[in-house]
Parts: C-alpha cells; sequence; structure tokens
C-alpha cells in the first residue's frame, strides 16, 4: 500500500494538507511500551512551521491527539492511532493548480494517477506537512529506541554549498540542543543563504547526515530485508529527497577494495571494525558500528519567481506565479523528519 | 520476508552459492505473457561468470530451468518457478570464515544473526551469485516491459574514476550490443584499471547508471509507494551497493529551486518537461520522461591482499589471505541485474 | 498485522470500547468513488447499540467523522481515515476484570498476551464495539458494490433454534427493510427467546446467512487467494463467530460427487449452474452464481448468571457475577457486520 | 498473492498437475531447526496416491528435493526451496476440458480468469496435487512445533455418513500408527462406502477433526490475526474443503451463554478451562487448551457418471463422460494436509 511501511510494525499515515486532521495509525508494536508524550511533542515542534522567519508563516499548532493504543502512559498492544487537526487551512490559494501544474511538484501526476480526483488544496496527500504523522510514528520509535541505548541523530551536513561539521564514522558528536548543525558558525552561514534565497523569491536545498549509534550486531536481513532497503524505502517517501547513500557512498566508487574494506578488531571484548566506511551495514545486517547515512533534499519547488508551465486543459504555455506560503528551504525542517524516519525503520528492524 | 519483494507481482529468491541450486518464484504475472527463453538465456550471459580475464574464473553455464507457470511459451497464471543448477562449487575455500570474518563482507553479521548455523560457503544466501535468479525475474519483466515500449537500459557511469559519456536525461542513447558502457574508448580504459587491480591483488567499485524511456506518467505513488522508495527497496538488495540517486540527485542539493524544477511544455501534443533534474519521477509518480538513476557499487570486498580480521572464537587479531575466485570488479556484471531490478520495481508498478 | 486486512485496499482499525475514540483507516481505494455519507449513517445505524429492549442500554450515537481521503463527496485517492468519538464509557465495570476473568471471554488471553497492559475496559480492542468500524470502511465497499450492481445481503439463519426462511441458493430474496429475517413470523419468536434469555439472566447465540449477487464469474484465485480464505479470514475476526460454510456447506459431506456437483447449463447467454451447492466458488473463484454462505455466531459470553473462574494472583476459585451492560443476543446487530466484512473481501477481490 | 501465506514465514506453492515440477519456497525460518528428511517422506506417503485400492492409480514417489535453506541437516536462515519432480503425468485426458468444464471442478473459472491460458492438464495449479508442496512446509513446521512439545493430529470424523470417535476436547488420544481413524471399526464401514463408490462411478466426502496439543496460551492476535482467521485462511486453502468449525462450532449456536461458556479452574498451577467448548481459543489468542476444529471435504468432483455441462465455444449442451485417474474419496489423503496446513498456521503465529 502506498500510505503503509514496515515489516514487523505497520505505520499507516493519512491525510491531505488542507483536509479535517492528518495521523497515523501504528500497528504491531509490544505491549507495555512507555510513552512520553510531551517529549514527543517537543519533537514534533523541531519540524512545526512558522518557528521562525526561515520558514513559512503558515502556523500550526500539531498539537497530537492520540485516539487509541495507549492507557496510563504505556501501550497496550492494540493499535496507536494519532491525530492532528488541520486548523490553519487556505485552500483558496490551490484552486487553479489542477489545470496549471506547478513545476516540481506534484500536481501533474498526480492529476494523472487520480484523474482530477485528488485533493490539490496544498498539494493535499502529498504535502510536506504528512510528514508530522511520520514524526508521531518515528518520534515514539525514537523514544523505545532510547531505551535500548540506541541513539538516532541527524544534522545538516550540507545547505546551499555551505558544509557542516561531518559526524565522525566510529564515535558521532552529538548535535547541540536546539541547533540542527554541529557548527554553529556554519548554521549562521546556512541561515543567510536561506534568507537570501528568500528575497530573491528563490529556494535553496542541502544534505543531511544522520546516525544511529548503539545498535547491536545482526540487525537486518539479507536480500530485501536488508538495512539499506528497508532505511531507503521509508527515507524515500520524504517528499524532496532524491539521493541516499550509506557509509562513504558514492565516494567508494572510487576506492580501492583494500582501502574500502573495514579491518575488523577487538575493543573491551566486543567486535568491532578500526574504519567505517560501511556505514555500519554489511551484507544486509549491522555490524555494531554506528549506521551512517546522508540524504539529498532538492531545492522546495515552491518558489515566487515566474516559472514555465502548461494549462493541462487547454495545451498553451503559461507563467506562474506561485502564491500560498511556503518555505523558501525546508532543510532544516527535513531533520527531525529524517530521524523519525530512521527510527521506524530501525525499531522495525528490532521486532524481527 | 527478507528474500521477497513485490507490491503486486512477488518475487521470492532462493539459494545458496555453493548449495544444490538457485533460482526464484515469481507470483502474481497475469496469465498470457510471452516468454523468450533464449532472450532470457542471453540476458543472464551479461552477468554470467567466466566470461573473460575480468572475472572469477568459476565457470557456470547458469542455464535456466522453468518449473512452473510456463505452458507453450506463455505465462499460464500460476506462480513460475526457475531455478539453475550449481554445477561448479568448492567449498573447501571457505572452512575457516565462520571463524576468521573477511573484511567488507557479511561473514561476521550473518554468523552474529544465524548464531553459525548459516551457509558460509561462497556467501551462501549473501553471494553475488544470487543476483543470477534476479536476473531471471527482472529479465521477464523486461521482456513483458518490451511489450509495452518501455525499455530499460544500463551503463558503466564511472569505474575507478573513469568515466561513460552519462546518459541524455531527455533521450537517453542505446547502449551498443555487447557493451557495458557508452563509450568504447572508455570502456578500453576501465579494463586497464581492472586488469591492474587484479595484478595488484586488489578491487574497484565504480556507478552504474540507468535509464528507463517510455514510461507513461502517472505509475507510482505518494509516499512508501513512491517509484524511488520501490527502486531503491530493490536496487539496495543487490550486494555491494551503497549509494542511490534519483535524476540530479545530490547535485540538487546545491542548485536554486528556480533550476531545479523542471519546466512543463508542449511537444507532439503531449506534456513534457523541458529539463530532467527529477529524473523522470515527481511525488513519487512517473512524469512521463525518462526515469534516471544512478547507483555506486563498492570495490569488491575480496582481494588478495592481506588484511587484518579477528578470530570470532579467540578474538585474537588475525592477518587474512583469501583464497577461492573473485572479481576485480564486479560493476561491469552488476549492469544487468541494475537492469533487472528495476525492471522488476518498473513492472510492479505497472500491475497496480 | 493483527488490524489491518486486504490484499490490494488495506483496511486498519483502531480502538478500544471505552477510549477516545474508534475508527478505521483504508487505504489502496481508487479515485473518483462516490460516498453517500447519509447511507453509511443509516447502515452503521442498524449495528447501533440502544435500538431496542432487545440489546445493551448502553447508548452510542456512533456518528462517524472523516479524517481524509474524501473530496467533495468522493474519493480523492488519499487514504480514507474516519473514527468515531466513544461518549458514553463507564470504565469502572472492568476495574477487577484483569485478575478475574470472565468465561468466553478474552480477558485471560489477553493478560497473557499483553502480561496486564492490555485495556481491559469493555473489552478494549476485543471489544464488539470494534466493528463499528469494520461498518464503515464496509458500508463504503457495500456502496461501491452496488455501483457495480453487486448486493450484499444477510439474515439471522437461525437463532436459538428457531429458523428463519434460507435464501433460495439460485435468485436470494431480499430481505424486507428495517428486518434481520425474511419471516416475520420467525422473528416474532426470535425475539421472544432472547428476551426469555434475558429475563433469565442468559444469552443466546445463532446463525446468519448471506448472499452476494451479481458477482462476475472470475474473482478470487486459486490457494491462499481462494475467495473462501479471504472471506473466512475476515469474518473471523469477527467476535464470536466459530463457524462458517460455503454453499451446502457441511451437508456436502455425506453427498455422493454426482449429486454435489453442480452441472452447467446456459440461460440468457450466459453459462450458469442449474444447482449451487458451491455457493458461487469453484476453485476459490467466483462462478458468476450468488456467493453464499452461513457462519454462526456463539451466545454472548457476558451473562448475569454466576460464573466459575479463578484468581489470576492468588489462584482461587471464584464465583464471578458479571456487572455491565450487554447483549442477550448479539446475532441481530452482527448481521451489517457480516454484510459490511463480505463487502470488504469482494471489493478487494474486484480490485485484484 | 495467490500462492503465499503466512505473516511471519512465507510459504510459497507453486507448480502444475502436470508441469514439470512442484514444490515451494518457506522463508523466515529461524537458522538451526532441525530437519529429519526420513520422516518428512513418510509424512508425504501419507498423501501420496497410489497408495490403495481406494485412490487414485496414478503413482508418483512423490520424493522430496531440497534447493536450498538446509546445510547439515538443519536450517540455515535462507529460504528453503524444495521441489518434487512430476513423473507420471498423462495430459492427453484433459485436452478438451478447457471447452467442456468438469462440474465441481475450477476448469470453468479459471478459464474466465486465465481467458485460456491456465494450465488445464489435471487441473493445472488448482490440482488436488499441489497439496504436496503444502505437506512439504508443513511437515517441517510439524517436526519443528514437536520440538516444542506441540503435536498436530488429524482424524476422518465422518466419511459418507459413518462416524468415527470424535476427540475428547480436554485431552484428545493419540491416533493409531498407520491409520486415518480412531476407530478401526469405522474405518472398515468407511472403506467399504468407498470402494461402493468407486464401483458406481460416483464419489463420497467427508469431515475430518484436527487437534493441536501442547499450545501455551496468548498465541495469536485479535482482529484478522486471531488464530481462526489464521487457520482458516490456509485451510480453505485446500481444495474441496467447504466448511470449517472450531471447539463445537456450529452447535454453539444453539446453546445457552451458560452452557457454552468454559468455567475457569486451576490444575497443577495453571490456568485450564473445565470444559472446552471454544476450542482452546478466546478472543483469537490460543488459551492453553487443545485448539480444535473440524472441516469438510466435498466429494470429489471427478467422477465416471455422466455429467451435463456445457461447450465453452458453441453453447451446447453436452453431457460429459470424464476419463482420467481419480479418487472416490480424498478424505483420507486429505489427513495429513489438514496437519499440514494447521502446523504452518501455528508455528506461524509461534513466530509473531
Amino acid at each position: 500500500m502506498s500510505s503503509i511501511y514496515g515489516e514487523n510494525l505497520k505505520v499507516s499515515i493519512f491525510g491531505q494538507s488542507h483536509g479535517p486532521a492528518i495521523g497515523m495509525t501504528l500497528d504491531g508494536i509490544p505491549a507495555g511500551l512507555p510513552v512520553d508524550e510531551e517529549a514527543l511533542q517537543a519533537f514534533l515542534a523541531r519540524r512545526a512551521p512558522g518557528g521562525s522567519n526561515l520558514s513559512t508563516p503558515r502556523k500550526e499548532a500539531d498539537r497530537v491527539e492520540f485516539l487509541s493504543g495507549i492507557v496510563d502512559g504505556r501501550t497496550c498492544g492494540a493499535p496507536i492511532a494519532a491525530m492532528i487537526a488541520n486548523t490553519n487551512t487556505r485552500s483558496g490559494d490551490y484552486a487553479n493548480l489542477k489545470d496549471c501544474p506547478r513545476p516540481g511538484h506534484a500536481d501533474y501526476t498526480a492529476q494523472v494517477k487520480y484523474r482530477g480526483y485528488q485533493d490539490s488544496a496544498g498539494g493535499g496527500h502529498f504535502s510536506g506537512r504528512l510528514t508530522a504523522p511520520l514524526c508521531i510514528a518515528g518520534g515514539l520509535c525514537k523514544q523505545w529506541l532510547a531505551e535500548k541505548c540506541v541513539d538516532v541523530r541527524a544534522h545538516i551536513y550540507a545547505l546551499a554549498g555551505i558544509h557542516d561539521r561531518p559526524f565522525d564514522p566510529i564515535s558521532p558528536e552529538m548535535v547541540p540542543e536546539g541547533f540542527p548543525v554541529l557548527s554553529e558558525a556554519a548554521w549562521a552561514s546556512m541561515q543567510e543563504h536561506i534568507l537570501a534565497a528568500r528575497s530573491a523569491g528563490d529556494s535553496v536545498g542541502g544534505v543531511i547526515e544522520c546516525a544511529v549509534t548503539g545498535l547491536p550486531a545482526g540487525l537486518g536481513a539479507p536480500m530485501f530485508g536488508g538495512m539499506e532497503s528497508r532505511l531507503a524505502s521509508i527515507l524515500y517517501a520524504i517528499p524532496a529527497v532524491k539521493g541516499l547513500e550509506f557509509g562513504d557512498g558514492f565516494a567508494l566508487a572510487s576506492m580501492t577494495g583494500s582501502r574500502a574494506n573495514d579491518p575488523f578488531a577487538m575493543a573491551n571484548g566486543r567486535v568491532v571494525t578500526t574504519t567505517n566506511h560501511a556505514g555500519g551495514i554489511l551484507g544486509g545486517i549491522t555490524d555494531g558500528m554506528p549506521l551512517l547515512f546522508r540524504l539529498c533534499v532538492k531545492p522546495t519547488p515552491s518558489i515566487a519567481l515566474p516559472q514555465q508551465t502548461v494549462s493541462l486543459k487547454t495545451g498553451e504555455a503559461l507563467t506562474l506565479n506561485v502564491k500560498g506560503r511556503h518555505d523558501p528551504c525546508i532543510v532544516p525542517r527535513a531533520v527531525p523528519v529524517v530521524e523519525a524516519a530512521a527510527a521506524l525503520a530501525v525499531f522495525d528492524a528490532f521486532l524481527d
């Protein structure tokens, strides 16, 4: 199913950007796991819009309402359902998108697939807003992983060409509270580029790096059950993600085997590798080293600059000037989403 | 399941490198589709070992034997099952791998996951040899896609730093018969590097680029059903794949939205985009332009040079000298495997 | 997943009897299908409690609230989510059930499976109340089947030993509006037995017969995809169902083949069978005759009479006197639930 | 998928009655489980044809050949694949079935679904012969359940109206080695009826009862994951099964709740029920009592007596005289198949 993910747990995402509500159901979760709703709300706040002048002025409290599956602060074994009411919707902005598709958006492909019946307001089910329920499910998994001393952390690796300090592949450092980067200096410069893009009516993209630490060796499976496959299928479900690499990724293509192979050694009585070019995954299965990946986020397709499109009715060429409230850069808001998606895939693997 | 893929069709891969046979079952295929067994055998020959002095001397006829699902040259609606008998096995080479894991291989992670019960001969179920049954399933899908005028073609984009001519994103050219590249000059230079790696007892990796042409707009779905997710989950099942990007991929991270968005236009009465930075996919759904992706293949982990590992029994450090017959570079043989995996994902999407 | 059903569509049921809400998500539905919310509400009213003195006095409006998937009265291709708020809950009644399991209920098995973390109020996720969201999903499918001239109808075949007139297997008659039976006389007598059971502090069960008419030949598949398997797996998900038979069912066991086989003939230019012992299914695939099945519903386990149980804490024998509001007979309310489940399975098969 | 079953394990059945081979793949099985191939072969012998004058004269050794997944007599964690070569095929018998469908068979429905491309020889993928690979998968699960002290046993409950002694629902007795019944006297009389049916050119059906003993409480799940649903979806995949009931089944419909509820008590320090009307399942979850069910098998549709059918080409009425080698009664051969299917469903539940 297009909106259901997972091999052991099943997360199902529902909602449209401007519908009554967005939400998720999470099935297959063991009973008795603690749920910290406040911590979850704080996690969602990291992706919520209107947080700063860097993002869309659309304000959404994104208050999570649990409908089922949790009793006295613990999972009860029944499916968990949660919703977020959509409070601030302006469908008027989107009236003509069915006829004049926005470049870089799903307007045209949705029109073809759903034959005009799709909810085009705000991108409907394709909206980045649907990453909020993903953060509910993933935020819960992140809490449960923390109980196993597994930590999922991400940061902006690069934005508009500005690079943050990369993670140390053997012992990734913590990301400072309240920042989407390791280096505050890099963040300052990234912010300048975002604001410059906004004033130019344009947008910028970036690269996000994620590390999962504390994993035991042995998670995952060969073939289609490999950790790369399981992570990729959920990470590519995040709108605007167009590339993904594990460990040294594409750089491995120009290395020799003698350089790319991670030698085994013993440390504190356990097997480790002295380098981590493989990103903690061998044969699809975790090897006990930090699981590392990077993904690229294309620049927000919604820009104020005029763009060329066509009328799907008449076929005539049109110049499109997009109205509405948009992010000049979604990369900072995407950081917790990447953590959420990774947490879902990893927790699912724990349930194997 | 770790070895089952597909939303509409289900391909299940079985076998170990040195077991009695490897094979696949393919369920959910409509009845009446023609099967050209000779063409399939020729397709498999592209990945078969022993083809040249560039690859392992292990010789395998890789003769496909259909067990079910095909009657009088057409699918009958029942699951298709096919096997390839393993004829040339030398398990002796692998006796001690359970204790001394090879760097870059799944020996260690398999040992942890399967607690010593895994078939370690030749990598067992983790062996690149399991891409042969993937080529049976994918080769069939490639034939059925051809009936819909959909063509799946791949070439070596880069090998050991040598680049082939890239595909034109609007109209990718054909790959010359019998070559894994567009530029024969590039191929000559790539071969030199492979032979140099072999004589150095080392190995090299590369990047493969794939194009799927003739696709209609509207294939795929939002979220987890997106074409990127569906392609990624099968492409990452190919051993040694560590990176994947669609369209301009990671290069999009440093573009502006005004540059990255593909403008819509009309051509011959149909909607097209005048550029193809998105690689033919918007919102997870095909837009009718060529579907384009690149993936990186790490250098073959099996090398003749001595490597550091540990004894899982005693924990003592060991220097490993791998015996056995291996490829200094699997990239050329991986080209048809990438086509097969892509064909499976795309044909599965056609069955939505 | 335990609460997800379907091969093409996916219905996911959530909620607990006394939690904030119950509901469902329905994924994989084509875009553009009309939704008649009033007709759906009327369908749910057939199973709603408090309808008469025959059922529990617990009153629930069971007002369906759609959260997503429907725009301007039609499906938009995105997952459909709907909820029913629980308004009338009395958890106090259930405080001690974790220690003293009710005979015939899931109290004990849930306690073992969920280790005491289950929501025991009102049976939690095991409650018959969860058939309301099943009726939302199935009620929608029933509407969409009606568009294909496929009708799903059920009646009480037997209750406390009183039999209704059975369906004609070749042309099942309509069930009179507002009645769960074909024969009003039988209904009168059934009601007497229900009221007698209530005054005795006891309960009664029954048999429900369902017919699906207007089906084309060719729906379903061999093996696990057979219509019997697909119907059984959802029908047995209805609480209290303990038996299911298709066509002549168990009576076939004592027939000869010459009597049980349905001869083929032509009628109005199409292939028919002159009898319908097979209940419209041959080899798991519909043959174009009415699809017929009967299922048995055990008597409501909640009774006022004292019953023997044990303390799970101390192991001592206890006499249980169940408080709370219960149905002396759930069979009449189960009739629309059976129709809903059948509609889901059949509509799912249409999407093959 | 139509020929894939299981939530945790995945069994995939392939083959046609008169194709090169039939077989199965079994994915998701833990590594290290022992496999007794001789015991498995003996189990298959119980369903093999040609065993006596009671069944079809078609002789098949049904020699199981493992292709993968087993190393040194234990599972290695990779998918298990096994095949049985078809040795004794006579396709000539079936040439005209595509035009003249046999009553009670899938000939007509397969023709409609597969548009004439199905393999009609011997029923193709619909043949009862496909229960052999089911017995491979289920026979393995039966062995692994035995290691957990879980025993799966079935017997003929009734055949052509003759009843065997039923299982004691609290402590089902063993079935005597080499017999499909508990009472040898009943068996003698059943055999007479089978032979009488054969000489009359007719066939008979029956009822099979199955008990699974030694189960812990807590297996299964609510809703669609209930043991009844999971068992039903695989049991109804056995050709000719038309009815299924758990515990007292349909008899519960005319009981009162006070009689149908199984009182809880303590015995040897564990919770038991003093009766077992529920067949060991409450709320879809095992309660630790014997799991009991009965299913009915319709009489073999293949009979020698002339039958009415139609030509699908011309629509003219025809009298069919079926040639070929058939069973006057498949019930005895179906007994191990029922055990196999039950073992698969139960072992799958153990893997939850």
